[in-house]
């Protein structure tokens, strides 16, 4: 992993007034094309869904991520394979990914025209934004089980995620997404230098292993939690959110409208809860009871 | 401004043993539709060429500096104004913002399929991606006139934005985009939810004020810088940028190819410098000379 994420360069390194020549650990950054193959079997059709940047690894997790939740598959079962481009795409394949859906499935394409907001009612509002992902989301409906989590459980998440942040540690660039259960054990993280990639890392991952919905894990955000955050979240069935950054305003309303719990800021023993505190044990209570 | 830009609402914030309900600002995100009118004078068109998640204020700022960073217009005199669609967006109108173009001016509209890194030769790899924006710069030629800064001054210019950042002391959400002139002295900031929203709100300004090319100028950036950063400010003419964060690899070769001098990490009298050093006096040359 390391090795395709990382690039080392010759720098120039300015501390006061001591001046080094060096090398540096920059972040990959390199564009993906994902590509969709579909259509009956003696029909088949081959569509550009997205150019994305992205650090490299992971790249069938990315784009089987991405299509599920920008709504486009809805399950594993609708994949027949997924690979890197190599008939059409000499000189540079492993930048265009090419998922082949099952023959028969027909893929719901109308959100990818980039106007994914403009389809609800509303127009472009924020309230549109959220009924617009309520009827594409598989996972969104009414709490199955109720999960309650301990906030001094919350505190320790970023730490075990940055002794395992390898690259980011090396580079100071990637954002990461990690799942950990409900005893706080760190299950799964993925690493980019665009933070909705590497959330489509871990939810094609976790689509890949038939762990959807992530009703039962807790969703660690390494840095701010924007709307397009949650949307991939709900879209997962995540019902606990904890970012190490800030939310946006339209991040808390989704998260709200969705039931699901946010809570953000969490560094040094502290953290904000935005929406849906019950599942949250809080120390009080705990005294308490 | 900040009464768009923030919105306040109850939390509850835990700490250690202590929870406290209390008020949080959050940092205002909501989509922005950008609409492009053009034609000859009889024959009117409206394209929506865009919607991004942004921080509202500064719009028109913002819509225009978008068309201009991805190629789209050329010029302020190609635009014969800018507003929010009143007639057909009855709901939300503040949320869909019109650039009308002079009539006859054809806008350059091959670029928004979403698929800008497709259209050179080379498909979607980094050096693609590069030749791409060569060829729709307006400012990429040769250097005109030879800039150079002080060390010392750069060290200055992320306390000078902290102090100008009102937004983000209170919500530790925005983005920000700065230009410093060659003394160190702070022109225009600009803040959003979206790193690229800040620059294109700060190109927006600049080209609003024939300001640009902007070669006479430091910009400041208060994140990360990405490819999508660097390939704006070069669209600007920009010849110097400083990156609180890090840079990803396809923006130093980015900003190397286009002869720009990036550094990053700069905070508490550091910084790298990753291309371009020759802009940069360095503290041992000043002991020399």
């Amino acid at each position: 992993m390391a090795s395709v994420s990382i690039k080392k360069i010759p720098i120039t390194r300015v501390n006061n007034q001591e001046v080094t020549d060096t090398t540096d650990a920059l972040a990959m950054e390199e564009p993906l094309e994902i590509r969709l193959e579909y259509g009956p079997e003696n029909e088949r059709k081959v569509q550009n869904v997205s150019v994305t940047m992205r650090t490299p690894g992971n790249d069938a997790e990315l784009a089987t991520g991405f299509l599920f939740t920008e709504g486009i598959i809805k399950s594993k079962a609708e994949i027949a394979d997924v690979g890197y481009c190599f008939i059409a795409c000499a000189e540079n394949r492993e930048n265009v990914i090419q998922v082949n859906l099952v023959p028969g499935i027909v893929p719901d394409l109308h959100n990818t025209e980039r106007n994914f907001y403009t389809t609800s009612s509303c127009g472009v509002c924020g309230k549109g934004s959220i009924n617009a992902i309520r009827t594409v989301s598989a996972f969104t409906q009414q709490e199955k089980h109720q999960i309650v989590v301990n906030a001094e459980l919350l505190y320790n998440l970023p730490v075990i995620l940055q002794h395992h942040q390898a690259i980011f540690a090396d580079t100071g660039a990637l954002h990461a997404s990690a799942l950990f259960n409900l005893k706080g054990e760190l299950q799964l993280v993925r690493e980019d230098v665009g933070r909705h990639n590497a959330l489509d890392k871990l939810i094609g991952a976790s689509l890949n292993h038939n762990h959807l919905p992530l009703d039962n894990s807790i969703l660690l955000l390494s840095g701010r939690a924007s709307f397009e955050l949650i949307q991939k979240a709900a879209m997962a069935g995540v019902q606990i959110i904890a970012a190490v950054g800030a939310p946006s305003s339209l991040a808390v309303e989704l998260a709200e409208e969705f039931n699901i719990t946010l809570t953000g800021f969490l560094r040094n023993k502290r953290f904000n809860i935005y929406t849906a505190a019950h599942r949250i044990l809080l120390p009080a209570y705990e005294i308490t009871n």
